[in-house]
């Protein structure tokens, strides 16, 4: 089989920074650069159905907050997103409120009561937190340059616009045969949208939802659910004062400091949902723009990292070409 | 010599959760535990000198902002440092104000203006980013358990309080003997404070400061000169509100939002510097610290990460008995 280690430094080698034709020499690419040079077919179009959209009450100088969050496409935590999908179409986050703000961690929100009763049918699902994904090793597609990642935490590499982890050591049987199927799991990037829950064998109902703003919190992985990520807002959700209560929820006495939510609404129930699209993580593009991210050789940096990690790689989105 | 890869997984093997004695077997050790159940003799005191105390404008709330950096020590970053110093001691930064916030990147501050005058002296130095440190290969101190953690950058380990990365194929010479030095260079983890610089061979000259405030940015490491790293009030850098101008920086429309700096002042010139300390990162509860870490074993977590980055084990700091 192909080593692992061969596997993992693949996108090193791919000569993309040689090949890179819309810049002269003596200007290195910069991840800004590769995105704006992808071609139209290298973007992907976000489902409206995928989308969940949140507005929050306007800030202080009266600017309005959305943010916007892409759901976790099948097979990974589905039961949670439907869960999501049923509080969004009932309206059921609509007066609740930013409850936990903890400092490099996470931005909480939900009903600060806890006593809103949830429709029927939102219940946490027993199900769980990683799913079957291609094996890497398996790929035939020459077309698919998805680049693989090795950190701290395994591999990692890229699937439907999101990052996924997986275990090396599941991607061969015994005798060393590639078994097609590797078991993958969602990760906690800044900006993932996971589901809160309390003590195990509770999984939460998505009702309590947070986001990463701070650093990576990998040790999440496996543990909670990741629904989502967010595209769009995401300042609004991490620019927000800490709580000083414990974990960062805001005590009775900060009960102004919790932002309330107006609305959160799937795409297909908006008059004019956000025209969204991602980079295709299986593009050369997006090789190219993994291999710039570990190897800076324009004029601002003299010593390239010689490698980046999964949550290091954000993937690229912006608005379609209709709404620009 | 020992193999690479048994070194990096040296705080894996560490038997420190099979002899945690302080707690009965029901329950597990988390991080906090670890911290809490130290020794006195394992905490070390942050020297008064090493401290930069920063006391921003009270919020719109009226609560007073000071956030304290603990500056790197030797052999790191030096000239910077100096330059540092000498700026605190004029008080220089007393009236300028933060400038920049850029989400998941910086907060940056300094004169708005970039005209006033620099201390006679104050230059960008002609100095490295990186420095001499023991090889941890060749140390001999039984009683030293740093660990040394392997991720997508290369490898890491701590030192005087600071995380700090290396390169793991200048551990030994050709003819495989191991060097008693290597070269290492502090990181770029969130709440790292860096010289902002222009395009090189500008080094910065320290006026212009930046703390990271959202994921870390490795790609930063030996390209911007690191000088410290905040260890009290994070969250009066990390929670303002974001630019809309260029790179985060708070354009002349939004003038309002540039928190004023009252002063900036070095430990022994304050009536009343704060006593911090920080845990060893030699002693057995680090290791011990860094194993629960890549390790979460408690009641929340079901499936622990195997594996922790450098960055995901901040330097435990708290304030000295006397102080607390």
């Amino acid at each position: 089989m192909k080593p692992l280690l061969a596997l993992a430094a693949t996108f090193l080698a791919l000569p993309a920074l040689a090949q890179d034709a819309e810049k002269p020499a003596t200007e290195p690419p910069t991840p800004a650069s590769v995105i704006a040079a992808a071609a139209p077919r290298e973007w992907i179009a976000i489902a409206r159905e995928d989308l969940l959209v949140m507005d929050l009450a306007p800030d202080t100088r009266g600017k309005a907050r959305r943010v916007v969050i892409q759901l976790m496409p099948p097979p990974f935590s589905q039961p949670w997103v439907a869960n999501v999908r049923t509080l969004a179409a009932v309206h059921w986050w609509d007066g609740t409120s930013v409850n936990r703000v903890q400092d490099n961690y996470v931005t909480q929100w939900g009903d600060a009561t806890e006593a809103k009763p949830l429709p029927a049918g939102v219940t946490a699902p027993r199900s769980p937190y990683s799913a079957e994904l291609p094996n890497p090793a398996a790929r035939n597609d020459p077309a698919d340059r998805t680049p693989d990642l090795s950190d701290a935490y395994g591999l990692g590499y890229f699937a439907k616009g999101f990052p996924f982890a997986f275990d090396p050591g599941r991607m061969q049987d015994p005798s060393g045969r590639i078994l097609p199927q590797v078991t993958a799991w969602p990760v906690h990037c800044h900006g993932a949208v996971g589901v809160g829950r309390n003590v195990a064998p509770d999984t939460g109902t998505g009702a309590e939802l947070y986001a990463i703003i701070g650093q990576p919190q990998r040790h999440m992985d496996r543990n909670l659910a990741v629904v989502g990520r967010v595209i769009e807002g995401m300042e609004h959700l991490s620019a927000l004062p800490r709580g000083s209560g414990e974990l960062g929820f805001y005590t009775d006495e900060e009960a102004a400091l919790r932002v309330p939510i107006l609305s959160v609404r799937l795409g297909p129930d908006m008059a004019e949902p956000p025209a969204l699209e991602y980079l295709d993580t299986a593009s050369e593009s997006f090789a190219r723009y993994v291999a710039v991210r570990a190897n800076r050789k324009d004029a601002f940096y003299t010593v390239p990292a010689g490698g980046v990690d999964l949550c290091s790689v954000p993937v690229p989105v912006r608005r379609s070409a209709a709404a620009r």
